[in-house]
């Protein structure tokens, strides 16, 4: 045991009457809804990235954490890991998720980087297999070394696209070997700063042909876990190609990878394109491409990514209102993309960041699932659309142009408003909530 | 005549160095640029509802325009139609634009409703006969009227979709006898207030549906100009289903549209769906579907379309750039979804505004054409991926993660940045505005 | 009885288990909280303009309300304001507010308009005496009318300042003569579309003029309420001179008026402007200048005022949390500036929005009075600056530069961040929410 | 001579037509504008900060830039400091600006900072003397550095108050012997990250005795330069006091400053507030406080402070028109608060973007020289208010409400609207870029 947490104690269950702040109030991992444990229908992840690689930085100023295992040598890298794993038994997480560049020291070469990242990988192996914690994805960065500067598989170099791809097998390759359930792609560089210099034409074919490789690879290795992107409209990029999850299906549909991959969505990054969350995990569920989310919050009045963690509950309810009409999850879980303030410097700071949200997302989605289960929001959704189970309902979804034009005509259809009554779902949102 | 415009001279190019500011100083009707006149490349429209239908109003105050054909009557529908024509003349505008709601009054049913718009389609004929005027394109307006408050293709309410078809059917008709050379469709209500009252499934299904039938109608009755559909991010809705262009495309592929139905893209609606103008016509280009234009400009610190007339040279430019790369219009052209404010109420002020607006799109079009034809930008732009089409850059578009991950390590490949030259490329516009 | 709300019941409080629709989960206007009942707490009060003037248009279509008041007849005037007292007791609202455009028709003359509001002040007066319900504050409309296009005090054309200032007198008589506790002043056309037209000096003085006569006019006829300005940044304008609280301020304090004027804050001005609700009343607070609040919600997402009913008990309780440290209401009160959706169209859809939200807010303003009372929120604040107690921290507030920079020397000082603990805060206020 | 800028150029004026990158087209120093060369009138400074001490980092990727001036030791220091001095020759830049943090390593303790600080202020002394260029302002960074994490002079410990106050005073010390003509004061973190955590009162207390401390001193030493504040909304806090020019204008108002401090206002800030650069000039000129300016432009569709070079000629032009008509600069100037955008890793990048945004803002000042000269602009304007000056108007200026109110009844006052003919303006404007 490191003394990174010392004397702050295991988090669990004491209901919402506790006065202790290190307790869940809400997240009883073992209450069961809708016939799933909350464990099973959350499936919590930490991230490595934001709890442990983060330093503290913001675009004014520097590190602010001082964590014991900052640094670049391998040593640094396993005490890090051992913190992380504390910190994941602490909160009782069952999965966390990271890249390559969170967990390893960068070499030289990259073949020296491949090497780190190997022996941390058979270090996490052991780790997980003594505490019960699993790998909800992985993913590699490709992003914050200069070289990605332009572009990873969209690099107007073809040498980065080559040392993107070597990395990624890479990162699949530690994914498959820790069980992973899922492999994500997020393209933070894949855009462009300026439409000046760039060809989008060749740039997105490249982004293409990268996805389809991964796509083979997956299947020539075995992999069962998904393949999944995570859309996010700008930043650091001016504009990125998987604006949201309409483009990113739009991108798969015309490369014909539809069916292979499927989507992380983040709320903070569905806020920057314009869209709540439940818009965009409603529209990845009619595309059939709902995969994980990333929980967080962002600030809907900061123009960049806050990466907070969730404190709303209504806002967290209706979310997991749509991943619930989808099914729930089956590879994909809640991960917190999420960190920290940086005036948020003690490692209880970390632990309290966490629990609260986790409390969050089980009131969220307690009440999400009450909704679903008395079923009168969906009655009255129903209830809507009534008409179209009619005979003139039918008939309207078999005719013509001018079959309609001349029924129109004919028994002059003049039809009346209805009321939509929105005041009155919220008002029955609010009852579960 | 109709003395609505009385005193107002036509407005013919005068030069830059005019005083007269009744005159184009950089339009030029018959200037010939990359072959071609700035008349045949730019292929001005008017829209008729923002100079005529529309009568001042905003969410906070009613009609400031006074204008003598206001009112419900066929025959101020012709008079209005008479100053119209007017107009198009003085300002040498070659195309117009219309939905049904604009040109007619409204009847009591469908019927009436019909019988008026084909009256002053008729009328409208014997115009266009008489000026040369053509019509750009016609529409429908699905959005006005209170019985399209919940959608119109996507309506709860099939009696609904069914007017909405035979609306759609008489437009359709409308703009084939009258030659137009394109149909619009824009989905203003077609979104949605609420999720919660919303079902994605249905209302989208019905809106493939709708959309399937204008193309089967189109086929049928021989129209030979382009079916487009403009998308827009929100408002009036909280959300349109057809946010922006990779959203529409998505849509078009999903439903087997997307060899019928190219895009009329507008600078405003880019804004609002946090695009820039040039990249929303870039990524129709690269989709095959880019057709036309409603040239505006919004206001970028409203969050509502503003649907003001372009004034700045070097925006509107780059947006000229990227159509002239996709080869410039064909059927489309450069419809002016612009409007002068509520408190611009002299007839002047709706010759100025346009003729303004004409002579900065004349201005950022032969800037454009200037910088494509000397080529320096696309030179610096293909210098840039040159490394694509060495052997190196040929293998890694014909190899495996597996491969390259091999010759990455055996190679030692570690990329080394290059710069992107944006203020470099932004100087070298600006020699061209 | 008007048979408007026919068969809908007076809402009542039943408390959070009942299944009735149209019943009080929240509110029981009698219970105690921090020795005030909840109805001397929240002071609810209707907004006239919403539930009874307003048609349901949008920017992009019309009227979709069917109200048997619609029409310019003082006897239609007059059923609209028994449909109005009857919605008030449903509610059992104990304030409303009006504008005079919202409740006498416009006369042909200023004389005519002004006869039509003493008349119809005259029938409040008997509704209000019969019913009990009281006027939070009276005000007068100077946006709607073209007139007022460019401006009401600060119109270019001092015709305009004068019909404005007429009309200015008869609203504060109105407000006097009903009892009203407050009187307000939105500027929604003071400001401009663009600064190419416009004379900030003169413009922004004219305003200070009307405001100083406001001032007068109030201590010159013995009217006790408080005057209050409301801020906007934008909408119907391009740009609002009263932007925001600070921007107020400065206008007050550069005219002398900041001991005459307090703040009317809403919701959604405050999103529009960039700031949280709370930190509005936050400010208003600190220049002692918090006078009223228009209680609604906008759309983060949306760019335009929304006017929604409230309904994220979270946000709403951090904004009571301000108000109930600045000592609770005096003259002021929660109006709800807000309206239905325009699809809902229902007589009981303008109930349900105004009960919903009447919960919303009791659920706000009780969960803020438990944080008070329970003082760790305000506890862990101190906590923070208690440094500024100790002698260090005293010396401080009484040196000068060259002083405490030879004490930085002297005394090598060289500090250290310490948590500013933001999770642990937000997870202690979700505790009460 | 360093050989960082080998083979380049001197950056010298050749004209419009010439096709050397190298070369001003438009800025020609000793052009006379309005009794005044462009040199005098520009006043041009370069930003130490974004072009030698930022390394390219943004939130998702660390350092692009490779420079061999990059460390932490004194000779890398003067290095930095040869380059600079050699770039701002090549760009015939008066001016540069400088942040304490820009020029000197930090010191393990205050002492050790002063004294590098020192050191390096001597050795800028000599390069001034010999390349004739000077100080437009120094400023401290109270941001950076952790220390800085919760505030400088609003943070909650005193000791970090402290150590910021004796900061500001080695940096006045420093502006001071260089002969800086002004000294600016940014609080980057004087805000909050969170309400709940923050004691507004105390921190804006503090704030307002550092600003008047910091008056003082300048008084105390002798100082003749202007103090500036310079506005910025959020970013990096959440929300920060000194929002826009009318936020610190009440704040200024509140503790009695408003003539001992003016503004120093950044293009991207006013953007950042929801304000046009121009409009944030106006209020200043309006409030008697604008001092300098920070010329860059934030790119409207990303929310975060994008910090790129001017390079739209209309929009400069509209901000000069507001510099002229405030008399043009006294001690203040045009500083290029802009950066090359991090993929632009080339010496020449440096070199082009500032030679590129100097030419810009010579266009655009040239414009509005001519707009202001030729004055039809003015005379449009005044012709609106031209009422204000017959006896009516007058008459209004010194009315009460009743007075007022008995003229309009009397007279039968019904003001009719006039055209505010934005688009002729517009129209107008165009004409001189």
């Amino acid at each position: 045991m490191t003394d990174f947490f010392k004397g702050i104690p295991q988090i669990t269950y004491e209901g919402p009457q506790t006065d202790n702040e290190f307790a869940f109030r809400h997240y009883n991992p073992d209450e069961v809804v809708m016939g799933k444990t909350l464990k099973d229908h959350l499936r919590f992840a930490v991230a490595y990235w934001h709890s442990f690689a983060w330093e503290g930085g913001d675009p004014f100023g520097g590190r602010t954490f001082e964590r014991p295992w900052f640094g670049s040598e391998m040593d640094l890298a396993k005490l890090k890991a051992d913190v992380a794993f504390e910190m994941f038994s602490i909160l009782q997480a069952p999965y966390f998720c990271f890249h390559d560049a969170d967990v390893r020291p960068e070499g030289a070469t990259f073949a020296e980087s491949s090497s780190n990242l190997s022996e941390i990988v058979d270090y996490f192996g052991e780790k997980m297999e003594q505490t019960g914690t699993k790998l909800l994805w992985g993913t590699a960065n490709l992003f914050t070394n200069s070289r990605f500067m332009s572009g990873a598989a969209t690099n107007p170099d073809p040498e980065v696209f080559a040392y993107s791809a070597a990395t990624i097998k890479t990162c699949m390759d530690a994914t498959h070997k820790l069980g992973g359930e899922n492999y994500v792609l997020w393209g933070g560089r894949e855009g462009y700063e300026t439409l000046l210099n760039t060809d989008l034409k060749r740039e997105r074919e490249n982004m293409a042909r990268m996805l389809r490789m991964v796509v083979d690879y997956k299947h020539k290795v075995g992999f069962k876990g998904a393949i999944l992107v995570e859309p996010k409209p700008q930043e650091p990029s001016k504009h990125q190609y998987d604006y949201d999850v309409n483009t990113v299906f739009a991108f798969l549909k015309e490369y014909g990878l539809e069916n292979e991959v499927k989507m992380n969505i983040e709320q903070g990054h569905a806020i920057l394109a314009g869209h709540s969350f439940e818009h965009e995990l409603a529209m990845a569920r009619e595309f059939g491409i709902l995969g994980s989310i990333d929980m967080n919050r962002n600030d809907y009045q900061s123009g960049w990514d806050t990466d907070q963690f969730p404190n709303n509950v209504p806002e967290v309810a209706l979310a997991y209102y749509e991943v619930l009409k989808a099914g729930g999850f089956t590879t994909g879980g809640t991960n917190f993309d999420a960190k920290v303030r940086r005036q948020s410097i003690d490692p209880e700071d970390l632990i309290l960041g966490h629990a609260g949200a986790m409390d969050v997302c089980a009131r969220g989605l307690k009440a999400a699932a009450k909704m679903l289960e008395d079923g009168k929001l969906e009655e009255l959704r129903n209830e809507r659309y009534a008409g179209w189970d009619t005979d003139f309902g039918k008939d309207m979804q078999s005719s013509d142009l001018d079959a309609i034009h001349d029924k129109v005509l004919a028994d002059n259809i003049n039809p009346k408003a209805k009321s939509g009554r929105q005041e009155r779902l919220e008002n029955l949102v609010n009852q579960y909530c």
